[in-house]
């Protein structure tokens, strides 16, 4: 069995001094002229070679740097099964080269049909083999059982979508209930239990985590209160407009004194920077390097900053 | 541009009589000897293969005698880049034989990413090209405007996760709100506008449909009173423990005097009827050709008994 999610992230965390999660979102109408190849349709097959090509040389630029990075599975299957193959060398790729692999699928659906997403992404015979995962929990709580299996029996990780970082999240998400509390207050609180279950023996962190947008702080710190030892992922930091501070609202300060709980993703900060759109190899290495360089400063001198009053 | 998805459908569910839609959920362990090739294992590339001859004699059984199919994609992601190849492949072949595809893939997701699986599905230019796809509305409203979009363009079709078949479906789905009513009933009443506006001219009926569980045929009137004039997409019929006129709640009686206003399908029920674990192609196109009659003449027969009184 691997070791246990949370812990495995966490301890990596750690050594890094920070929590940036880089996010692999190959828009085909931002792709460098360096990588682009053919018409670049969605369904010319020499445009799923170019975003494959893009992304291994993005991960040999990032691997030594980051902990985690987290593939957003629908811009793989805009490319069909040729992008879904992308996506499996990617993920394998990226694991040779130490990096977690948490899958952006947000799937939620009921018994069986569960168990296949789980199977696919999360079992001992995976199709895709990524270390965690994204989960909608809409369709209640059962839903969710072969996924905590995994993160169980497998050593995986899961996060559970409570407050999102889009305009609409509110439409839902913020309903007020009759019993008290909001719909993705309930969401949080039924999690209590599992959460408490997949706790690390390493680090205390849960390998149940849940996905807060950066766009609305309070509500990461009222999570926060109702799980304790579950990691966020926060994913509005950057291009979503989230400050670094308010991405680590939420977060608690660690032993050392930094602050640790989750990790904040960018994808189009790191990926598609400016000068990045170049036909010179050289030139765009220095521009990745340089964005990822200015995210990791920003959100370590975030990590490290004292108390608000 | 094409005809609008839910006159299409339902001009032809009037021709045939009949609202059965069959699931295409093609579970490993339980295909017939017939098809079986290698181990089995989801990785074995034989596996894929199998799976594609299987549903492919399916389609030819089929094709005549319904309206729509129903994939489920975690199904065909269980078994890697090559599931999807074989999605792509099955889908293809299902409209070349006139049936109208609906994917079951349960989507939502924010931004660029909503219009990824919106392009991704039911694009102009579709990796996958169906005529309709399942989707979750957690994440909220805005995230449901590319599949809108697709709708309104290129004549597909929206079936929203409003209340699911599944036990645990109340944990969020029925909590109370202080404004009255339940979540699941915010989330049908939050779509009156859009499915006002995707109503079809030929039937009335709309392109923005539901999900509702057979399970509960009390909340199906509910919804039915909410959105008067869309399709619902039953998914717990026969394996799941639903009975046909528990399907058929929320169908409204037509000119004809059937009942219709949405599809009823049926995945195990017809795909691995008793008798079909064989390897006589004979028996087995027996099997599938006898539990699809007894589906339809079922629903048939309900959507033709006298109301309630």
């Amino acid at each position: 069995m691997q070791q246990h999610f949370a812990d495995r992230l966490t301890q990596r965390l750690r050594r890094l001094g920070h929590p940036l999660c880089v996010g692999l979102d190959p828009h085909l109408d931002r792709l460098p002229a360096l990588f682009r190849r053919g018409s670049m349709s969605p369904t010319d097959p020499q445009t799923a070679d170019a975003v494959e090509a893009f992304l291994v040389a993005i991960l040999e630029r990032i691997a030594p740097r980051v902990a985690v990075v987290k593939p957003q599975i629908a811009f793989f299957e805009r490319l069909g099964w040729r992008g879904m193959r992308v996506l499996e060398n990617v993920v394998r790729r990226a694991r040779e080269n130490k990096l977690l692999v948490l899958l952006d699928a947000k799937r939620g659906d009921i018994g069986s049909t569960a168990s296949g997403y789980a199977e696919a992404y999360l079992g001992a015979n995976a199709a895709i083999a990524c270390d965690a995962m994204t989960l909608n929990p809409y369709l209640g709580r059962d839903t969710l059982t072969p996924f905590l299996d995994c993160a169980h029996q497998h050593g995986r990780g899961l996060f559970l979508l409570v407050k999102t970082s889009n305009s609409g999240s509110g439409d839902f998400q913020d309903r007020r209930l009759e019993e008290g509390g909001t719909v993705f207050e309930a969401v949080a609180e039924a999690m209590t239990e599992s959460s408490q279950e997949l706790r690390g023996s390493a680090t205390g962190w849960s390998s149940l985590g849940v996905v807060v947008g950066a766009t609305y702080p309070g509500q990461s710190e009222r999570i926060r209160e109702l799980l304790p030892h579950a990691l966020f992922l926060v994913p509005g930091y950057g291009a979503q407009g989230g400050s670094a501070a308010a991405a680590l609202k939420g977060f608690v300060r660690g032993d050392s004194g930094r602050l640790e709980g989750g990790i904040v993703n960018s994808s189009r900060g790191i990926l598609f920077p400016p000068g990045s759109a170049t036909d010179d190899s050289g030139r765009w290495e220095r521009a990745i390097d340089e964005a990822l360089t200015r995210s990791i400063d920003e959100l370590s001198a975030a990590a490290a900053a004292p108390s608000d009053p």
